[in-house]
């Protein structure tokens, strides 16, 4: 059972999406795509308050789109990058939801829809998975002030500014309302181990993470996972993580170069943007998962996606205790399914 | 749904758990009964990463007493007060087993717990919750320098030393390996709500979390939550917030005063230690359920036990943001099982 993914005892479908951006990624290949882009403040007197403003309009735009209330949802996952996760705390106070707070570090989005699959899959109906990352936030938490002025290797990623929620649902009537004539639906999931490699560099994250995506890729082909005709979507591997990636699978025998896609390279244009290695953080993922993966297969542009959520499991003091950085990476499978194959009177 | 507790979809048992507690907690009413007790250094030369060998070992013990390797593990829960949960990254970090990262604050082990049995119920077949917190990294990363000698006011609570491991199962042939003649069963979930009444100061955890504990607690007892004939044991909530608990749910007619024991005061003598309102830390609930709660009911020594595990989201910047501190609550009920109830060939 261990090396076998998971999958939900009914369909679950993911029924609506929100993204909330900043003004970088705003300026970026898919700032068109977001539900709404603010300029980095969102009103707020601290950057950590601003992130939880993202995660508050990020929910409630998935919420309206879906046309649905926060009493009609029944578990919250939710998490972030910030110190004990407050800007989901916070951000997410303000909905009645029974709220089970996660840290996957930049992973939390796929932690989350596999928690709101397996969950929406059994005792709840309705299950909503939310999370974000800020620039300031996160360069305040672990790295140095803005004003300082630090340089950044090539290696170096450029945590997003942004927020992403989903909502998943085993009612076949909330899917028949999704826009689109494909339904994502989250056929399996296969949570990942932490993958240590023995990474002490800060600065490429990366690297850190690149075992950890590998080896729940690699664990989920030998349990019969089919790797054809998918596309292989990693949270935040960059530029650096995206070539272990390939190469590491590779060394298993398992050619996915040509279907895979970071998200880290999606979210900004490195010809106007000098974001070295690419995007990273919690908001990374969410963000082009709601606004553009998910709009694909709800557009039938795309097949099965396996969505590899990637997080590096660190903090500010653990360098400093001579710690090395492991990496965790769970895995989401999402397939279209024809809008005319769901029947209202199926499910619940 | 929302309001309505959750079942697991099979039985799920709690097969064994695994305790290792600090000096102090050692020299408390319950040090005999933890299955393993250090100097507080645990032989490491940080505190933090004593809390992730105090991690390692609880998780092992548990193993140990279940006859069973990781391997044979499903999923594993875990989080701490750290931040970004890095103890239990690193000390679980040897154990190959699927990771799922919590941060719940002090209600971190009912949150394991309450994810273990869902999906120990329905996907998986054995789960496992891990949590700790330790007396120094938090008051190095949530208030002062051991050296500073800061005065605490008397609704401060001593953060305990301490980590829990319990090990979930649906197989009945688990079941029966377990010492004393009754199995503990978690029967019924309660996922809590945030609440936030306010409160901001951060030397009253009790306060700020006693609302949450009455908010899921009335929710339960709404549904259709049986509070007769069950122990209510809530996680820490202290001097100060076990009376606010207590005030708050007599307010809506529900009065558990005979039937309300706190972890936090159950850890430490107050006669011979000065804790002022109690023990606090994912570790104190999870000390006292794995060595004391759980073997008075494999003992026949209590019936149903409702574990209400609360936790206070704060971090050392959000004060200073001049945020208030929201709290959580997580519903556990347990039940315990006649061992000749059991059979063999019931389950999966």
């Amino acid at each position: 059972m261990q090396n076998k993914p998971f999958s939900p005892a009914r369909p679950v479908y993911l029924i609506s999406a929100g993204s909330v951006s900043g003004s970088k990624e705003k300026r970026g290949p898919l700032g068109d795509l977001f539900d709404f882009s603010g300029d980095d403040r969102f009103g707020k007197d601290t950057w950590e308050k601003a992130e939880s403003e993202m995660q508050r309009l990020a929910l409630g735009i998935a919420l309206r789109k879906a046309e649905l209330i926060d009493s009609e949802i029944d578990l919250l996952f939710a998490g972030d990058l910030v110190n004990q996760c407050l800007p989901s705390a916070f951000g997410l106070a303000g909905y009645r939801i029974p709220y089970l707070g996660l840290f996957g570090a930049c992973s939390t989005c796929a932690e989350g829809l596999l928690l709101g699959a397996l969950t929406a899959g059994t005792c709840a109906r309705r299950t909503a998975a939310v999370t974000s990352s800020h620039f300031c936030t996160a360069e305040r938490q672990f790295r140095m002030p803005l004003e300082y002025g630090g340089q950044r290797p090539p290696t170096a990623q450029w945590t997003a500014t942004g927020a992403g929620a989903f909502l998943l649902s085993a009612l076949p009537r909330d899917a028949l309302r999704c826009g689109g004539g494909f339904v994502p639906r989250i056929t399996e999931v296969m949570p990942g181990c932490t993958v240590d490699r023995g990474i002490t560099d800060v600065c490429n994250m990366g690297a850190a993470m690149a075992p950890a995506a590998a080896d729940t890729v690699s664990r989920y082909a030998a349990s019969g996972g089919s790797l054809a005709d998918a596309v292989i979507v990693t949270g935040d591997l960059g530029a650096e993580g995206s070539g272990i990636f390939i190469d590491l699978l590779r060394a298993e025998g398992i050619d996915v170069g040509k279907r895979h896609l970071d998200c880290g390279l999606a979210l900004y244009d490195p010809e106007t943007e000098d974001i070295h290695a690419g995007a990273s953080g919690c908001g990374c993922s969410a963000l082009v998962m709601a606004a553009s993966v998910l709009r694909d297969i709800r557009e039938g542009e795309t097949g099965d996606v396996l969505f590899v959520g990637t997080g590096a499991l660190t903090n500010a003091m653990a360098s400093c205790q001579g710690q090395s950085i492991p990496g965790v990476a769970h895995l989401v499978r999402i397939h279209p399914v024809p809008r005319d194959q769901i029947r209202e009177d199926g499910g619940i």
